[in-house]
């Protein structure tokens, strides 16, 4: 018995001047509308949100869960025994988990990168733990994710051509091991339903190197493709000329995931070079400190401008927080360190994302991708 | 022209066996049940809670405000020029904001009392302030409360006799002073609608003061009566005889207002007792630092027992938080120091609270209350 893929891309438009695409990403947990952007759980929850806002407030039909963190807390067999993740957590729809490679190059201080793995210290207590590109999989397999990603490395910037081919070779090896690890239990389970797993394509800053990666992951035929390594301290231009380099390599008909971006103005760059998912914990965390994205530019609320202003946030936005409350009120509540205002921001920061993604969508099925771009490019970066 | 009373109570039931009533509350703001908990929102906002789901979720009609808070920060005249707390904060019903008296006592390090008021330092910035029983009027006033409280001083526990005397009778003078700036104030607009102002028993734990301080308030034939003074520190048997020495000396056709009190088995005593309000940190306090009411008994989330507990906090719970999400989850959350844990913990003990008060004002409407008080009473305090 073969395995049906759980998980299905459809392109449903392309812009004809750029490599955007709008399309359908099916999951076992319903499908995605895509281009889109992946709010950031890392630990079973969006900082500040309940799931039940997550979805009808901001409109999330997917989330990105960590790895890394589940599986040091509460720990994946525990998620596993309570019925996995999207049990666990209450949240009904798609959830993509990251590959834990990430978080243990950054959160742990202690790790020994060997041709087996990766050995890291906890950041919670000190223990050590081993990943290797088998266990990540079983980790994920756990948790019951959606979309799964193969073990990475990714490496600091900057770091010689030496190092980032030596890297992005072990980074390849690693994937072509879990989906070897992926092939073999889904041949001991008959097909049993699964996520799908994702490679993910590294190189640092080398074009060469990325175009490479993205040429030997393409062998693996996954049902879609992650780019790494990005936003890691490299300009900005920078990470866009990493994608341009890769992404005409990666098989069309499977969704791209640039991995850890952006900034609002950012987001149709990328989706303007073919990316279709992207995930970020700037909304997020920008909103807990303080920084708000709204359409008529920043907002930096604890600015003593908004002191009186009894304006919402963004007079277009209908997030909860902008149909009920005003930039006053919300600064109160900042500058006093009330948790309402992590919960009011979050809420509204995600919402424009989503909004922004929904709008550069709509441009492409309906073919004015190119002005939209434009017209996003002429905002204003501070409010008025 | 005459000031039209916005603030009218009816009694609709009383219990034959005790003093226990219930009524409804007129307020410019709508129509309150009573007996009734009053969820505490300090800095204009419930640690936690969206006024949404404070509306829905816990089904509040009213909370409590602090004047000391408010008055700091953001400052009331700012919240004067911005239509008043009601509309500050997005709440459309009932606000009662406290005298700011017993902050003053227990935030501000130095402060000292004169027959004119007290003077203090913010808890903020160490700011010199005096509240006078004229000026927190004016405060309330610009907070546009639908009840006001009466600059009161609250002593701590214990107190001489002779101290408590004194206290006891600045207090009634500062209650007559309230209320003649308040009388004056309406004379000036024309009996413009406003709140109502509670003058505030005091007394400490002396029955005899009790009583002359309630004969004394009640020529002021307020529109309702506040017992202040109750849950510093004194047993709790002395908080109750306190409120039984009083209450038969208040106006029966007027609210009573128990100060912040109490705990879930607390509140059917205070009721019993003849009271109709009451507020305290309690609840949502308690939630934050991992203590979950049920109708089992008490929840410590920490506990390891509840790391796998696929249940509900408490299986008889429609709250948000019973609905959705099992105590693993919350246990996890809290462990992880998650924003979530709070919001969903406050959310479940504000609703526990509401359903406890729901449930004594209906036995008390069906003739059952004497009964309700006995299971209560035999509720276990530690979960099962």
């Amino acid at each position: 018995m073969e395995a049906v893929p759980q998980v299905r891309f459809q392109v449903v438009a392309e812009c004809s001047h750029t490599r955007a695409r709008a399309g359908l990403l099916h999951t076992p947990h319903g499908t995605v509308e895509t281009p889109v952007f992946m709010p950031v759980g890392t630990q079973a929850t969006v900082k500040g949100l309940t799931q039940r806002d997550l979805d009808r407030e901001v409109g999330a039909r997917i989330l990105l869960a960590n790895t890394y963190h589940l599986y040091l807390r509460p720990g994946h067999e525990l998620i596993r025994q309570l019925g996995g993740l999207h049990r666990f957590m209450g949240w009904p729809h798609a959830i993509l988990t990251d590959s834990g490679g990430f978080q243990v190059y950054s959160l742990s201080g202690l790790r020994k990168i060997t041709e087996e793995g990766v050995l890291f210290r906890s950041h919670l207590n000190g223990d050590a733990h081993r990943f290797t590109p088998e266990s990540t999989v079983d980790v994920q397999l756990a948790l019951g994710s959606d979309i799964l990603m193969a073990l990475d490395e990714c490496p600091e910037y900057p770091v010689s051509r030496e190092y980032a081919r030596q890297s992005m070779e072990r980074t390849v090896r690693w994937a072509a091991a879990a989906f070897r690890h992926y092939a073999e239990l889904e041949r001991r389970d008959g097909g049993a339903p699964r996520g799908e797993l994702f490679p993910i394509v590294q190189g640092s800053t080398f074009p060469d190197l990325r175009r490479e990666c993205a040429l030997r992951l393409a062998e693996l035929d996954a049902g879609g493709y992650a780019i790494g390594g990005l936003s890691v301290g490299e300009p900005r231009p920078l990470s866009l000329e990493m994608v341009e380099a890769c992404e005409p390599l990666l098989p069309a008909g499977r969704p791209r995931y640039a991995m850890g971006v952006g900034m609002p103005e950012e987001l149709p760059e990328y989706v303007a070079r073919g990316i279709d998912m992207m995930d970020c914990v700037l909304p997020s965390r920008n909103a807990r400190n303080g920084c708000l994205f709204t359409r008529t530019g920043r907002v930096i609320i604890k600015q003593s401008r908004y002191r009186d202003d009894p304006r919402p946030l963004d007079e277009e936005c209908a997030c909860h927080t902008c149909r009920n409350y005003s930039r006053a009120y919300l600064r109160h509540l900042f500058q006093a360190g009330e948790i309402l205002y992590s919960v009011l921001a979050t809420l509204h920061n995600l919402r424009r994302y989503a909004d922004i993604m929904r709008q550069l969508r709509e441009a492409i099925l309906g073919g004015t991708f190119p002005e939209c771009l434009a017209a996003l490019h002429s905002e204003p970066p501070e409010a008025a």
